[in-house]
This record gives structure tokens, C-alpha cells and sequence, in this order.
């Protein structure tokens, strides 16, 4: 039997573990992609590893998230990545250049690479058959620095499309149809692949709006073929040179099997608050809108534009609408000026704005009260818009265009319109110009950091004795936004630890940072007590980094959050278990606990003696730590781990 | 002697008082202008009066400042401004159509006309021979009910232009020459009206740069000739048929004089941080720069986008230089986008917004720490760009450009390139689509208010017995600033008074608030005890009407700043003072005040007796009230009083 194109790209990227769904891999990286919101601590990362440039094939940095500098803060951000990027040997793409992932895919994209990237949408180069995948900061990092990035084999849905999409009727209602099948948890530990007949109609940016969007099933990626669409493509984009064909074995097999017939699809929307939540369009249609969006990397093509341009030829929105334009980048922006078409989007009422993601991540745009907004953007989690009871619909360009000629949720197909013609022109305006190239020397690049940019803190390895305070003790399924919340107060501080450290435990208890460092001053570490399932939710670095800037090193729960668990360990602080859960009772908030010839403790698999002094007792505790993790903890970090390791090389 | 031309327009509106420079006069109001930033206050005033329609030939309404949205508060702000146009009888023009002042001037323009704006760069229609003045809200709203605007009769500065502009210099370049000589108060209490030959090589638009930034100069306003470049851009603007040639005697005098020789003029620079900071470019070349910004009402003509587009042609942009474009409204960017001027500038590296002010008033577009940003706008007040410590320079687009291509501040002549040759089209593309004309029946539109628009609070009138604790006694020399702070947490409660008003004195006394609605609820009211130049500093109405809501009617003062006094009694509140300034040593904060019979003690002019029942004594107090000012204080406030003259006719 042979292999599907997901089980190919593994295969030609696997350097460890075996290809049995649910097991542990280790996958080369070819290229990364960062953006700026979760950059530029990437950055501080390999600053702090000690790496002198990075190992990728190709890593490009983009500015696309934060572009609305309303202070300093973004800016220096900006300046900040520029400088690494010279520093370390990566791409530099400036604000106003567009989004990442059709920037990257239009300039970078090869069929076969492996793509990692710190954003979720990075599956959408899937679309070049490319093997994409989003992962967290470090782990990118990692992977600049030339690390295999480790994950679990994932499963193979093979998504056989047969027939031609209908007039009115677009990629989008693909990915949405997809959706409406499975739910935002239907592709979770799976690659969706797509084949079959229907492919031949799609472009290589319609694949694009279906492989960005696999990530709101949850999947681990989804793929395409590299055919003629592609070489297309690439032709268009100048480089044709970087085609290579590749396709799964006819006689391959998958894990599981959609067939979704193209031609009978109809205009889909996606309903407040889930792109799950997925019904016809004709369901919810008349509702009065107040605002529509296009762009994004979920609906990125030139003929994402062209469409809406076409259909408003000679009509204005309804006066009421705010009709928000989003170029995806500076590249699709000239073509649709050269072609009259953005033109066309403003005379008919749109409003502008710089190419980047901007209202698609809440980033101005927000929708008024109530207000329903539709957008062709890949998510609609509550208050995700900036407007906290938003009521925000996920659709086609199609769809979202109909809907602010008439100011009502609109199913295209009802205006009774002739569906617009549109080819891509031949000779595409290719604008390669601002991507800079990182220099060739990278000798005396230095880091330019402004106030709010703070190098990562040193961190030291595990001592002898640890011993200290139980700081706080919590219960049950303690989540990351406990431990570390997001929010705009928060946020800004992501590039500064010893600032967002602050914030560590705020809604729980507000003294807990001062407290910590306070200890922190007379040498002291301290420790937490948790119950079960601590750490659940999001997958944010900083609640375990921050903490461990504040003295935490080791924690003793009942059980852990997989990812939390993970982010503890990176960053050396000691998920430890207790032996007999019911001694979780014994120990209150304010024991001084003591973990005698602590490294041997962490060194050794069997269990330990944790001694209560205040109490005058001891409990059981262990580990369950891979040796590497074991490592980990005693140099401090894994970022100290891979510093030793280059030093050593 | 004949008249100079602003003295023929204030005699064309003079309703009231003597043309006496320095005396009060009444002037009609033909036209108003409001943005979004001040309007939504303005539109509730109108609401509060019971206003059914307004009086003036034409209002407008723009939607301009805060276009950023990141929450549901600019948005509700929108919607509820276009429910109010319809209401009130109001053109409107949504966000994205452009800046208030140059499209005013060209869709409502017409010399001879006067024009009220909620604006401090009103005074741009001057570029029409427009009697054209900013003012603040309430004002704006009591001309939209149709009443005069009172003002002092200002003295007229005669600026003669000879000669013509070299190239590389333009028209922002001569009005930094007036900012040069005469600094940022040389035009208090004056307008400045240009004349003489140098008049015929400045375009309509380049006398809207002169117009616009003399407002930096702190003149009334400025004014220009309707001549042959006037009747020319009313033709351009499909709109020639509203032209009326308008001049200055030949005979007549001028206050005070200046004369610019055009010819000898080179290029301009205001340093950080004012408007009168002006040196020759030469002087500060060569430093390294963050950004450029080109836009904003104080360079909003096509020419001043031409110009950095042409000198781009072919070039790029230094790699490390944002240079953000800031089109001035849909039209311009569509005569832009038609010439192929605007994928120039992409082209070329610029970020392009959509039209708006944007980074002109900081919504967005900050520059990086200690970074220098080189913008056509008309002020470099510290911090107005967002960013702290900035270092804002004021130029022209010439000057500008030159230095985003260099990448360091850069006199235009220096680059060695031919000055790109520039005349506008001659049929321009007119996008009057999207200004919104006010219903012909205003029957059955109803108001449209968000959670944060909060109608004005009902005032009530004076009581016989006015009595109450001194919840607060201040100093001297008490600014608005600490009566009412502004800032980023203040300002989004602008239209919802209640809101703001738990920031009254938040600085000084963080009780203070919460103290007043406590005696508010058991109905009484308070005083305030402050020595001299109470009131001092910014205009802001909220610093009167936020304490009345509170609960405060009269204040004890030895002296008050001008406009706070007016601003007191606009909003019901007593101003009275010691006549004994003594007095105010015997006060302490919590004693018990009464104003026995406190309508006769307010309507009368003799002094009257406050007793004050915690020590047992009393003061003798006058106030300094005409009859009209204490018609307000009897009747709660200024919106009370229009609104029972309303009734009444």
C-alpha cells in the first residue's frame, strides 16, 4: 500500500520516533515564520540560547498584528525585530507589507518544505503541499536554532472533492462545510488532506482559504497536492523554478474519509461565537448588519477583492454599513489599483485601511454595540472584535459583499446579479522589493531594544537545597489566564518579564508577586500547591516563565495540564507530584517545605522527601520526567540546555 | 477708508456690539461644522434644548478623529451622530470619507459665507474668504439653534505676499515663515489677512495649508481673497455657480502689517515640540528618522500627495522609515488612485490609512521611543503623537519626502533631482455619493444612543434656599486639568456625563465624587471655597458641567479664569466672590453654607450674606453677573434657558 502526501512529508522530514498515530516524532524544520505578536520573545529566546544565526533554510519575520501604534510600545517592537532579524539572519517583513502567511506563501512557499510557525493559521502554506505547522514561541525558536520540532504523529482524514463550485459560491463555503461536518474539535490530532477531481477548480489561494481555516477544526495541519494549480502559482509569483510535483500514491489509504461534492455546495455562514457554528446562509438572512469586513489570511486572494469590486460596479453599499477593507499585502493592493478594481471597492463606499490582520485580531474595527459584523476572516470567538458582546458572522467574500449592498445578512444568489467574471491577469505586479533580505555578514548587528523590550532574565541552575515558603495553594483545575492573564493591560508586556511578572496570580491574590520577591531578595525560591489538572487552557508561555522570574521552581499538584506541564519544565521549574494525593491536604499556604539534595531528587527516577518544616513532617513526592526534561530543571532551562549544548559544539 | 475683507465679512454678520477691536460683538452664523470628538456632545446639547431642527443654512457633521475602533465606543459614537444628522436636520459624512475641513471646503464652501466649527482648525475655510472660527460645543450647538455667536471684535493683521514660491518650497513652508516670526501667540486676537500679488501663484488649497496652521499663531482666524484661484477651484468642484468675488477695499488699513517675498522663502522646519519652533531645514539636516508622515487638513491637497508621489517615481523609501500616507478623503484618494499616483507611493514603500487624522492626533501612527517622525501636520505639541517623549517635526510634504528617501531629515534641494512637474487634472473625479443630505421630513427619527451616550442630565433650577456642605477648598491658580483630568481613561466618557463625572477632582480628592452623590441623594447641594485664577487653562465644558451634575451650585472664589467663569455660569453654577478676599482664610472644608434667599441674592447686583452655620458667622458675597448670565443661574443653565425661549416662541 502506498503513502498519502501527509505520511510523504513526514516521512521525508522524520529524524526520530516512528510514524504510528499518537506517538511522539521528531520532524526537521526547513523554514519558520514569525509574526510580530509572538516574535519578538522568539527573538529574546535565541538571544538567551546564544545562537549566532539561525540553522533554517529560511526564516522571515512579519509585522503584521500590531500596526496600530497607539504608543511607543508597538513601534519599538517593530524596530526591535528589524534589528534581530539582521542579527540573527532572518527575512524582515515591515509593517504595512501584509500578512504572513500569503506573504510568505507568495514569496517563500516551496511543495515539500517544512514550515513552523508562532501563529495558528501557519497550516494555510498546506495549500503548496507544504508540511505547515503553528506551534509555540520556544518551540520556533527551537527550530530556528536548527532543533527538530517534536509533536505526535497525527491521524490522515482524506478529503476526496469531487464536482465544480456553483456561481456565488467560493473556497470559503468549502472550509465552512467542512465545519458544519465536524465542529471545531472534528480535526484534533489530524492532518486533513485533500484530493480527488473537485481540486482541479481550486487555485492554489483557494486552498490557501480551506488550509488556513483546517486550524479552526483543530487540525494539526491539512494539505494539498503540488499540480498544475500550484506550478501555476508559482509561475505567477515568479519562481517557477521552486515547482516540484508531488501527490499521495494512488493506492494510499487514510485514517478516515470526507467526500464533499463541490457543485452542491450553497453560501454558508459561520454564527455567533464559534466557526463551528455553521448554517446557510438563507437561515439568518435580513438581519440588519452593521458593518462588513473583507480580507484576512482566511480570504487572502486577488480574487478575493476583485469579486466584491466587480459586484459593486456601478452601486454603493448601503450609507449605514462599514464597509472595512483589508488588503492582505502591499503586493495584491497594486494589483488591484493597476486593475481599477481597489478603485472601484472605495468609490463604492469601502474604507481602506494598510495591508496587515488588523480588525481581524481586534485591532481597530471594532463593531458598535450589538452590531452585527460580518467577516471573511477565519475566527468569531466572543469579543475577539474588540466589542465585548460582539455579534460577529464568518462568510464569503460573496456573502459579505451582498450583505452591505442590501445593509442585511444576504445570501448572494438573491440579487439576482450576473456572477461576476474574473481571471487573474497574466503579468501580475510583483512587489518583492520590502521584504529585506537579511545582510550576509551578520557581524556587528546589534539588538535595538526600546524601554518596554527587556533581554530574558538569567536564569540559575537548580541548587542543592531548595527550600522555601509555600506561596499560595490552590485547588482544582487551576487555568494559564489564572496564573498569568491576557487583556490589554497585560498584553504589552510580553517582551518585558520582569514587568507581565507583575501580573502573575493578580485576580487570585495581588500581593502574590510581591510576596515572591520579597523571598526572591533574601535568596529564597518559593514553591505553589495545586490540585488536579493545574495549568488547563491557554498554551501561553509566560505563565510559566514569569513565575519562574518571580523564584516559583517547583510546583506539587495533584496532576497537570499537558501543555502547562510542558512550559514548566522549559523553563526549569519542577512539576512535582505528590505520592499520596491526600497529603495535598496536610500542607497549607505559608509552610516553609524544603527538598533536601534536590538535584538528586530531580535526577533520580524514585520518589523523594518533601520535609514541611513548619508542620514538622514530610510527604512523598516524584517525577515522571524524561531524562531531557530531567536536564532541563537542573541547568535551569531548556533555553540554558541548548546554550551548554552550542557552547559545548 | 474702505474696508479690508475680514472687516467686510464680520460687518456682513454683525447682529450685535461695535466693531471696536477688543469689544464683544454678535456675529450670524451661516454654516457649522462639527467632528466626531466633539460633536456627539454638541448633538446632546441640541437634544437637551429640545432644539426640533437646526436654524443655519447648512450643518455638517464629519466623522474623522476616532476612526481606530477598538472597542464598541467610536462605533456607537458613529451610529449615534448619523441617527442625530437625521434628527437634527445635518449632513453627515461616515468615517473613511476624510478630514472635516477640506471636505468641507469643497462640497460646502462658499465665500462671504461665516462658519462656526466645534474645531480649532475651522479657520481653514478661510481659504475661501469664509468667515470661518472655532469655538467650543456648546457654542457650536446654541449657532445650530440659529443664535449668534458672541466674540471679541479681534484686530486685523495685513500680510502682504510678493513674488512666487522656488521650487521645492511650498505653501506650508510660508506659513511656518509666519510661525518663524511671529510664535505661537503672534496671531492672538487678530486675523490675518493675506493679500498682494504673491496671492495668484498660491492654488485655493495651498491658501487652506496658510489658513489651517494659523490657528498655531493663535489668530481668530485667516482669510483670503475670493479671486480668480477661488473661482477656479469652486469650478473644479463641480460647484461654480456658488462663486462670489470677493476683495479688500484698495484703500484700506490694517491693524499691523507683514510682507513675505515668496521668492526668498526656502525650506522650513518646526522643531519638537511647537509650531513656532521654526528654523531652515539646513539647520537640523542629517538626522536620522523614524518616520515620515504625509496628510492631515494642514496639507490636504492633491498637490501635497502628488508631489512625494512623483519624486518616488522610481525610487524607494529608506528601508528603516515608516512613512505613513494619510489621504485627506475618498475623492483625493481616488483622483490619486486614478492619476496612478497613489501605487506610487505603495509602490514605493508607504503605508497608506484610510482617510481620516489618524496620526495627526495620535489615533494610531505613534512613532518609537526618542524616534524622530518628520509629518505635514499642524502641531508637535509633546505627546499629541502618542509616544511620550517624541520628537515631532512639522514640514512640508517636500521636506518630507526628501527625508524618507535619505532616511534623515533632508532639505528637499539637497537631493539634486528635478522638481516633479504637477498640474491637476483638469476634470477631477467628484465623490459626493457618500455625504449623507439630511432627510426632507425629520419626522420619526429617533436618536440612537450606546451604552456609553448618556442623555445630559436634567439641571434643575435654582432653589430659594441654597445650602450645603464646602465638600472641597483649593488654592490658588486651580486648573481645568485637575477639576477634570483628560487622558486615554477620561476621554472615552465624553458623551456620557455621569460617567465623567466620577473623575471630577480625581486627583486632588479621590472621594470627592462619591461624597457629592451622597449629599446629592439626600438633596442638598455643595459648594466649592478657591482662591485666585480659579479655573485656569483648558476650555474643556466638562470641567463645569461634570461638578454641576455632582451637585455643586455655587463657588466661593477670590478670582476666576475667563472661560471656566463662563463655562460655570453656561452650566448654572454661581461664581461668586469674597467681597472680603480675607474671607477666605475663615472658610474650612466641610463647614455648612447657606445662601438664604439665594434667587433674589443671585438676581439682584448688591453683595448678599452667606452664612456659614458650622461656625456661626457669615460673609458678604457679589457676583459679576449680567442679567442674560444670571437668567442661566436662575434657570439652571444656558440649555435651560434656550430651551424655555424655545417653548415660549
Amino acid at each position: 500500500m502506498g503513502s498519502n502526501l501527509a505520511q510523504k512529508l513526514i516521512a521525508d522530514h522524520l529524524v526520530d520516533g516512528a510514524m504510528t498515530a499518537g506517538e511522539e516524532i521528531g520532524l526537521t524544520i526547513d523554514q519558520t515564520l514569525t509574526q510580530d505578536a509572538t516574535g519578538t520573545l522568539v527573538m529574546l529566546e535565541l538571544e538567551a540560547m546564544k545562537i549566532d544565526r539561525v540553522r533554517t533554510e529560511l526564516s522571515a519575520q512579519y509585522v503584521d498584528h500590531n500596526l496600530l501604534q497607539t504608543d511607543f510600545r508597538n513601534p519599538d517592537d517593530h524596530r526591535f525585530l528589524r534589528s534581530a532579524c539582521k542579527r540573527f539572519g532572518v527575512w524582515y517583513s515591515p509593517p504595512g507589507n501584509g500578512v504572513s502567511h500569503p506573504v510568505h506563501m507568495e514569496r517563500f512557499g516551496v511543495p515539500g518544505k517544512s514550515l513552523l510557525g508562532s501563529d495558528s493559521h501557519t497550516p494555510a502554506a498546506g495549500s503548496l503541499a507544504m508540511l505547515a505547522m503553528g506551534a509555540g514561541g520556544l518551540e520556533v525558536a527551537l527550530a530556528m536554532a536548527g532543533r527538530p520540532y517534536y509533536t505526535r504523529m497525527p491521524g490522515v482524514v482524506g478529503v476526496r472533492l469531487t464536482g465544480e463550485l456553483p456561481h456565488w459560491v467560493s473556497a470559503k463555503d468549502v472550509i465552512l462545510e467542512m465545519l458544519r461536518r465536524r465542529g471545531v474539535r472534528g480535526g484534533l490530532g489530524r492532518i486533513m488532506e485533500y484530493h480527488g477531481p473537485g481540486l482541479a477548480s481550486l487555485s492554489a489561494m483557494d486552498r490557501h482559504v480551506i488550509a488556513n481555516m483546517g486550524t479552526e477544526l483543530g487540525a494539526t495541519t491539512s494539505v494539498f497536492p503540488a499540480d498544475e494549480a500550484v506550478r501555476h502559482f508559482l509561475h505567477s509569483q515568479g519562481r517557477s523554478g521552486d515547482f516540484r510535483e508531488l501527490h499521495p500514491d494512488p493506492d494510499c489509504a487514510y485514517d478516515e474519509t470526507e467526500e464533499i461534492d463541490l457543485s452542491r455546495l450553497e453560501p454558508l455562514i459561520a454564527c455567533p461565537s464559534s466557526p463551528g457554528n455553521v448554517v446557510p446562509v438563507a437561515e439568518v438572512a435580513d438581519a440588519p448588519i452593521y458593518q462588513t469586513m473583507i480580507g484576512s489570511s482566511a480570504n487572502p486572494g486577488l480574487r478575493d477583492f476583485a469579486i466584491p469590486a466587480l459586484m459593486l460596479e456601478g452601486r454603493h453599499i448601503d450609507p449605514g454599513v462599514s464597509f472595512d477593507i483589508n488588503p492582505t499585502s502591499r503586493q495584491v493592493t497594486e494589483n488591484l489599483m493597476d486593475m481599477g478594481l481597489l478603485g472601484k471597492l472605495l468609490h463604492a463606499g469601502g474604507r481602506i485601511h494598510q495591508p496587515g490582520c488588523n480588525g481581524c485580531i481586534g485591532m481597530g474595527q471594532a463593531p458598535s454595540t450589538r452590531g452585527i459584523s460580518l467577516r471573511t476572516v477565519p475566527r468569531n470567538f466572543p469579543g475577539r472584535s474588540g466589542t465585548a458582546d460582539d455579534r460577529v458572522y464568518l462568510c464569503s467574500p460573496e456573502t459579505a459583499t451582498a450583505s452591505a449592498i442590501t445593509g442585511r445578512i444576504t445570501d448572494p444568489r438573491a440579487l439576482n446579479m450576473a456572477y461576476p467574471p474574473f481571471r487573474e491577469p497574466e503579468g501580475l505586479i510583483l512587489n518583492t522589493s520590502l521584504l529585506e533580505a537579511p545582510p550576509r555578514s551578520l557581524e556587528g548587528f546589534e539588538l535595538e531594544k526600546g524601554p518596554n523590550i527587556a533581554t530574558l532574565p538569567e536564569l540559575d541552575p537548580l541548587p542543592e537545597i531548595l527550600e522555601g515558603p509555600v506561596l499560595l495553594k490552590v485547588g482544582d483545575n487551576i487555568s494559564t489566564d489564572e496564573i498569568l492573564p491576557a487583556g490589554t493591560e497585560v498584553l504589552p508586556y510580553r517582551s518585558n518579564i520582569p514587568a507581565i511578572s507583575q501580573f502573575v496570580f493578580r485576580q487570585t491574590d495581588p500581593e502574590y508577586a510581591g510576596r515572591a520577591l520579597g523571598f526572591k531578595e533574601q535568596g529564597l525560591f518559593h514553591f505553589l500547591v495545586g490540585g488536579d489538572n493545574y495549568g488547563q487552557g491557554s498554551s501561553r508561555e509566560h505563565a510559566a516563565l514569569a513565575p519562574r522570574y518571580l523564584g516559583l521552581r517547583a510546583v506539587v499538584a495533584k496532576s497537570y495540564a499537558r501543555i502547562h506541564r510542558e512550559n514548566l519544565v522549559n523553563f526549569g521549574i519542577a512539576p512535582l507530584l505528590f505520592a499520596r494525593p491526600e497529603d495535598y491536604e496536610r500542607i497549607r499556604q505559608g509552610d516553609f517545605l524544603a527538598l533536601k539534595d534536590s538535584r538528586e531528587a530531580v535526577g533520580s527516577e524514585g520518589p523523594s522527601e518533601l520535609v514541611n518544616k513548619t508542620r514538622e513532617e514530610s510527604y512523598r513526592v516524584y517525577h515522571d520526567l524524561t531524562p531531557r526534561q530531567t536536564e532541563m530543571i537542573l541547568q535551569a532551562s531548556l533555553i540554558n540546555v541548548v546554550r551548554n549544548e552550542e557552547r559545548a559544539e
